[in-house]
């Protein structure tokens, strides 16, 4: 089965936790919105009406199932493709982990978008500063060191232990996208997670995720991902 | 088996989702942090170590499993008490659906803590203004329009067709809450979901629901939880 991936097409954004799992699991895939008409075709699946129309991409088309919201996708994908247990306790787990990470997410794109998803980053720049140190202060350390401490407590390979799973793809691509956003921020705090650099050392270093990331199916990072690069939130 | 729920005591807050669905599917459960002592037991098992420490509450002891996030309890539980169907296909995407209510939850709770919640209400209380502003001119009508024409295209009765699920628990939440923290607001934007507001009201009959809702189980809504009534949020 070719599975169809639904995203923006110029983002990394949400997309991003489920094309690294494709690419990590050799699956086949098309990413649908970055072909001619593909922006369409995801809007039209979009709206209401019969079926299980999503709320947002980025969703999957396998087969004749429609799946939506990242996590949920991921949740999915994982057991299937070698990227979770297969057993339901592991699966819960490593699911719940997974949607740690989503809530992180939300906070990083919160960091410009404090006012809001429907105001631009310049109607709210004042805002997006008071946010971005919170951020840094409380959220960054509390969300990291929960995750470098679970990898610790779990022999430092990955995150639940010996098996890689989607979860620590994700871990890669949040150290990957603080390093972006935040470059000053990010090297001073990196001290403070030498298990999770390692971490996103090593799976960067995975065969598939080299060839992806230095394939022109990784989109670069842009200010209009989640990750953004602002001068004035990195001082 | 009885279930041990782990929530904050004083607040619905997220806990609520779960224990809307725990009372309506009729099972035993001890809601811990409401006991002596429940709150130091519940602290305990989020320390870093052994096992699967969740990074929040609310997180559910069922057996030796530990299940943190939300929506992953609501998994959990739907399929075992009949608030979810058991096949893969409709589990996803009554997942899917709650993954979104999730995501609404969390901009409620961004109307008065966009700088973070690290910070007090009182420290951003202009911020919290507009962002309110926002969310009720974009955001609000965005969410339940969706689950309003998905209640229609799929019969009127649920959410997902003739069976309740956990969503349609956590869509009379919504309603209910939406309700005590933005009466003025709320009242105006009803008659845009007439079906959501007849489905709070059958969810509200319900008799274990309506069993539950006067019990002094249910905690009252108060200004810290998710659904916090500020007069100068609801002009």
């Amino acid at each position: 089965m070719r599975y169809e991936l639904y995203y923006w097409p110029s983002i990394q954004g949400r997309g991003e936790y489920v094309r690294l799992a494709l690419e990590e699991a050799g699956a086949a895939y098309i990413d649908v919105a970055r072909r001619g008409n593909g922006v369409g075709a995801m809007m039209r699946m979009m709206e209401a009406g019969k079926g299980t129309p999503p709320f947002a991409p980025p969703f999957l088309k396998a087969g004749s199932l429609v799946i939506g919201q990242t996590a949920n996708i991921l949740h999915y994908l994982g057991s299937r493709h070698g990227l979770a247990p297969k057993a339901e306790a592991g699966r819960l787990w490593v699911h719940q982990l997974q949607l740690t990470i989503t809530d992180f997410v939300l906070e990083v794109h919160d960091t410009h978008h404090p006012l809001g998803p429907s105001l631009y980053y310049e109607e709210q720049k004042p805002a997006a500063k008071r946010r971005t140190e919170e951020f840094w202060k409380a959220r960054v350390p509390k969300y990291l060191s929960y995750f470098e401490a679970l990898l610790a407590a779990n022999g430092g390979k990955y995150v639940t232990g010996r098996r890689l799973t989607y979860v620590d793809l994700s871990l890669f691509q949040i150290v990957e996208g603080l390093r972006y956003a935040f470059p000053r921020r990010m090297k001073a705090f990196e001290r403070k997670i030498p298990g999770l650099v390692d971490l996103h050392d090593r799976v960067a270093a995975r065969p598939n995720i080299k060839d992806y990331l230095s394939s022109d199916r990784r989109i670069a990072f842009n200010e209009d991902g989640i990750f953004r690069r602002y001068k004035v939130l990195d001082k």
